[in-house]
């Protein structure tokens, strides 16, 4: 099996380095006329295609579709991703396509896993979930010419629009911003943000609807910002941590409700606080609807039908705008489920 | 592909009933000689073998085994079997084997699309989930020769020791029997069940559970028997019809428990009673967990066990007993998970 040429190969043979290669492919007018015309050149005498993963899968070879499967956690935020996981095989099922799981020990297992299952032809395509910070993960794969699309956008990466990298997300700022705006609206003025330590791109991204939200209601700047110190703790994520955060939260004053990256940690607030003060999570679970947690729902049928539509390639014949519209990408939003908590046993 | 004799070819050739050739397998001492011999000849002169699914497997032309995976529905009960999907592919992974996902619209297409999995090569074998009575697919498949196991046994089936059916399941009738025995140790009698309407397998087992702990309870089997009728309500599965039942049940006289044969009933009982009775649910979900149900634990793990160790052949070097210890089938028992609600909001 001949190896596909990468962006490294383009970038390699022009002598330019990669963000170069990928400035000249999405912002030509940045780049100096010589040096676009030696990219040029290596693209053309490399064969290279930023689009050669999307054509591949249209070929299809094996109609099969690659994603790891973790052990499950506590079943309330690992949820999410078996509803993903369930949007993804029905939609690609009415395109003819199949789901084969595997499983990783870490990123680095997964890497070699995808290798594997790509060089035995058994599977054409990889979806990859929960993006991290600088995941090792996608850099590797595009190396290789690996054809797949991450649900998770590519953080920490300078060039979100890198056309080796196709991705799919849900703009979590957006959800929180707009969960602690609808508190904010009804005159609580102290709502306070249990979430994890940051260094997560998905949970740092949350983080800062709820920060932007509360500065933007703040009387100055500077008063929002020693505010917001108070009102925002970091746990690990779970129901036990949830409670403990609303603890501290309450320990270092007033509370007036609290707006979570999580439903497992909005259900421990809601446990710890009995209810004395609406709280938000994040994923609408199961667990959310029934004890009547509002909750920050990911529309997965979206986010299946774009990373299909990525990795088959459905979007090359589109137009490509900015960034903020580049057809390589979509950022979807979520939508604000808003509920009163269960009338549960008074004990 | 040369297709595999089954037991339906060997009871054509030897000109007897299949339950005829299934007792010549399991309890050869029931069959006439003359029967046995007939029985036996054509056997051999097919080259049928038992265990042939196995064997197959074993030789692992594809490593992958094939499930089908539905739309979710309300992510309470249905999240049992994303549980066990994880178990399952965690637990092939460390044999090497991959798991392919694929969707059908009814029983009909589930067997064309295995069918069409096995033709090319795709797929060496198939779990199939939520077995139900009269299931058109087993004895279709058997016939077919395509290796399978169902998680769920066969329900309706004269005959659950056929070997062309390898099953593993979980005894749902003991899970209730414990759930409904350990309310009425501490001195509760009547003890409610919400259910599914008769005629579902599973669900009939666990009905049986229930009836039969509190007929063993009961003053007199006669007295026993008119108390059931006004303590038993079928409804659909779901949240609100658990509410409703729970409704319907107190409208039928007292009630000082009740058990359900689902989490998402159990949910439902759980709001309606605003938490004046215990309930106890089944699959111990998570939303379980949240709200401080109690609820019957399926081991997913042993259950994934047993369907990879029958899919393998790992199991054909055991002595087979009766069929109570048939090794292969297993029927693994549940564990009942003892909560109290949970100290929700009092609204």
């Amino acid at each position: 099996m001949q190896r596909l040429p990468t962006i490294v190969d383009v970038a390699s043979t022009a002598g330019v380095s990669r963000q170069t290669v990928s400035n000249v492919l999405n912002s030509p007018d940045i780049v100096k006329p010589e040096t676009r015309i030696r990219v040029e050149a290596a693209i053309a005498s490399l064969g290279y295609h930023p689009h050669e993963s999307a054509r591949r899968l249209r070929m299809r070879k094996s109609s099969t579709i690659g994603i790891r499967l973790d052990p499950q956690t506590d079943g309330i935020s690992g949820s999410v991703l078996d509803r993903f996981l369930h949007a993804l095989t029905e939609q690609a099922a009415e395109q003819g396509l199949r789901i084969l799981l595997f499983t990783a020990r870490d990123h680095h297992d997964e890497v070699t896993q995808i290798e594997r299952l790509r060089d035995t032809g058994d599977v054409d395509a990889f979806v990859l979930t929960s993006t991290t910070l600088g995941d090792p993960r996608t850099t590797r794969l595009a190396e290789l010419g690996v054809s797949f699309v991450t649900f998770g956008r590519p953080w920490g990466v300078d060039d979100m629009d890198d056309p080796a990298h196709l991705w799919v997300d849900v703009d979590g700022r957006s959800g929180l911003h707009e969960a602690t705006s609808a508190y904010l609206s009804t005159g609580l003025r102290r709502v306070g943000y249990i979430g994890w330590p940051a260094g997560s791109g998905s949970g740092d991204d949350r983080m800062r609807g709820w920060r932007d939200a509360m500065l933007e209601a703040a009387q100055s700047p500077a008063s929002g910002e020693v505010e917001l110190e108070a009102l925002c703790v970091a746990v690990e994520d779970g129901v036990s941590q949830g409670a403990e955060a609303y603890r501290r939260l309450r320990a270092a004053g007033e509370v007036d409700a609290v707006v979570c990256a999580s439903d497992s940690l909005a259900l421990g607030a809601l446990l710890a606080s009995g209810g004395a003060i609406p709280v938000t999570g994040y994923d609408d679970t199961p667990v959310a609807a029934a004890v009547g947690l509002s909750s920050v729902r990911q529309p997965l049928d979206e986010v299946a039908a774009g990373v299909l539509e990525l990795l088959t390639g459905a979007h090359a014949g589109r137009s490509t705008g900015g960034p903020a519209n580049d057809p390589r990408h979509r950022l979807v939003r979520p939508r604000l489920v808003t509920r009163s908590p269960a009338p549960l046993p008074p004990r």
